[in-house]
């Protein structure tokens, strides 16, 4: 793809100062730029990268001064422009051929939508539905009955379990597993005996979700992961748990059995959800917190157990000052000792 | 499945005081449960649902006071019971047709018991065993030499690696992978050697293993999860592990090498053992702890580095105490100086 | 494979004291270890179970006084010898025929090596480079435009998406995931927008990468491990990072984006790093450490959030004593109200 500042000025709805008829081959990052290629400034951290760039053109917000030789266009929000044109540079791969290949196995009773691809390998039961455009790459397994909504990307060797059901334009990365069972057993003298896990999992729309996650169907009733619901890699959701709309969560966070958690939440990598506890919307997790009651909405909590975040702050403050604290309290004792004495 | 309160209550070996011909379609938690399904209450904390409940019956206590319109069946264990009902109205799902897929490959030597299931590309090597009655669902992969005994449920997508031993009524999650290399390397002048892995792992009758768990074979000699063991998803077993009988963890919990566990453990999620040291019977080892020294059989440990649990919730309530105390501290300080002027 | 002490002990250069036609079968652990297996001992906390061990022969240091029955040979590095003979005795299991399996699929412009093997149902891409000797077992994925060199093991059900390099000698367990999406996302309105993750990635000579870990691709540019890295199972590295040449990793530690790692790092299990910083040469973390901010070249840390490993023992050796402490100075406050009323 070749685009002139030109084009790109109009794309973008921004102000070039450079020559529009200068070629564009490409998006790079601000330090890492060569010639034919446009980048983007939008933290004032980063301005003094703009003097040595080797950029062709850098997008720049309105009040940024260009002092320097590289030309820039000016726009509203440099970074949203920055991944328009990200997408025009980097068109989606075509992960499989549109149709269904000749090796792959598509049950009795499934249905496919229009323009649905399907890869090598594919292993589809019976009474499935597959939403128009929906794309499954090679060696993946689909169980009876589960229903794929439109323009989802399923990506090789991910699992979905018997009667998922998956809303539209979802993305799930290689080796996740929905729907396998809820980690729920009963001890009787010291033995665990298997509960059977019927309930389901839902996925809503505009869900992705990282490679090698784990999403356990429910004991009973389902595992519900809400629109737009952002999960890294390696998390694992456990049986019955609820996300809210728009919640994103980092890499190797786990949630137990029956954690609620609200909307717009926020997590760090590698949390614990104690499980049968909810959080409150937008509230603010940090990395390795260990949640093991619920948080109010909008809360900033941190550690494990975690607390608030500000207090805990001042609580590791306060610890690392403890070894001090030891002496100081000693030489006290050993005044008050000597007041005491006289 | 339908059953009449009549049928159930004959099953469950309970006492009825509904019409015995009402009929139930299936099971449900009290909270969520509509006309036509059968519910339980068990722990006393929930008996305030009972009389909003949407259940045509409820499986309670024999001491529980039937106040509301909702008949109840009377019976010793009502959540035994109920599990019972879920396996009635929840009849497992048929993975995998008996027999041998048309596309799965099998090598020589190998032994089909009967009644064995073997689902599409799954690729068998030399010299299996595989016991009466096991399912191997799509995709997986069982090196040479594996030995499967009967009844075991291998869902899709399970990696068993050359030579394992797999107990009967195993079942293995989706993305699990036994007998990959334990992490074993010589470091010389700051390069890493491998050692090369060559014990095995062994898994006893019984043991169910969560989605996307890995389990290394022994650098020599033997990885074993013995008789009853119950791991979630997102485990790491190392090198030469030991994990007694009917012990229990939950998900994204990490053994080191050489970590020796005994029976009727229970571990919360996210622990870490640190190998090469010994956790007796019974102990309790709750979430997020990290295990750098051995713990005694029935002890409960928490924190990381982890301590008695009792001493640790005594600490972690000091510690929040902490930053006031600094505060006080400096009030006691300030009254000494006065008193050593005066 | 059979051998007698005396071409043992020219192989591993040693010296002899029992009968040179004794036969050795295999080797074993000295607490293990059967008659007809050779044994080491390099720890001198192992020493005591020389007399007790059932090893035909056992390797020992130069200094190593025999004092049982048990016959010796002394070598200059017991450990690295024991190494010699596990690879002598158990020679690498033949994983996958020599030759391209039947049922692979292997696209348009792809180029393979003299004695490649690839396994059944294995699925590549058009474009693909596989160097000499390099062997894929069963049910692997390579998507579009990837590069293998020489020699590489890539185990089964391994996905490698398009376009990521990886060098000669690599080892890749079961489950991995090389160049899925870097977890990148614009919030517009509390919405998340997805950005192209359109980098790529990088993987050097002879490193080995454990068992369902993940390596996401870069936003732009690469994501990148270098040369003789070891990475355990389970382990994430997001977009843009750098782990530099002979970093090991235990299991279950996760990079967030752009996290530069030094090289001869030494990273424990269940470690997190919060991105955007850097981790000096031969750093030493230990497990289940947070880090926040980048970590000097040769320090040592510990803790979440972590510091310097010593100054972290004495913060926990007096966090441990902090119950005792508020008593103390309850009593202190005391004396000091009693000498302020006299």
């Amino acid at each position: 793809v070749e685009l002139t500042l030109a084009q790109i000025a109009e794309i973008v709805k921004g102000e070039c100062s450079g020559a529009p008829e200068t070629t564009i081959r490409g998006v790079a990052k601000i330090g890492e730029a060569d010639p034919g290629t446009i980048s983007f400034l939008a933290n004032t951290k980063y301005y003094h990268l703009y003097g040595s760039t080797g950029a062709s053109c850098v997008l720049v917000p309105p009040d940024f001064e260009e002092t320097g030789a590289t030309p820039v266009i000016k726009v509203e929000n440099p970074y949203f422009a920055f991944v328009t044109l990200i997408k025009l540079f980097h068109p989606p791969q075509k992960l499989v051929p549109p149709g269904v290949h000749r090796t792959a196995i598509v049950g009795k009773g499934t249905t496919l939508g229009e323009d649905v691809a399907i890869g090598p390998y594919v292993v589809i039961g019976d009474n499935c539905r597959i939403g128009r455009g929906t794309v499954i790459a090679s060696l993946c397994t689909m169980e009876e009955g589960v229903s794929l909504g439109e323009e989802c990307l399923i990506y090789s060797q991910v699992v979905l379990r018997h009667g998922v059901q998956i809303g539209s334009r979802v993305v799930l990365h290689s080796g996740v597993v929905v729907g396998s069972d809820g980690f729920g057993f009963a001890q009787e003298k010291g033995v665990y005996h298997k509960i059977p896990q019927v309930g389901t999992v839902v996925i809503e729309d505009d869900v992705e979700i990282g490679a090698n996650s784990t999403i356990d169907r429910a004991t009973l009733g389902e595992t519900r992961i809400k629109k737009g619901v952002k999960l890294d890699n390696l998390i694992q959701v456990a049986h019955n748990c609820v996300i809210g709309e728009n919640t994103v969560m980092a890499a190797q966070t786990g949630l137990s059995g029956s954690t609620i958690i609200g909307r717009g939440v926020r997590v760090g990598g590698q949390v614990g959800f104690a499980g049968h506890m909810e959080v409150g919307d937008n509230a603010v997790i940090t990395a390795q917190s260990g949640i093991s009651k619920s948080v109010e909405a909008g809360e900033i909590v941190s550690g494990s157990p975690a607390g608030p975040h500000r207090r805990n702050m001042r609580i590791e403050a306060a610890v690392r000052r403890l070894p001090e604290l030891l002496k100081e309290i000693k030489r006290l004792k050993e005044k008050i000792e000597r007041l005491e004495q006289s």
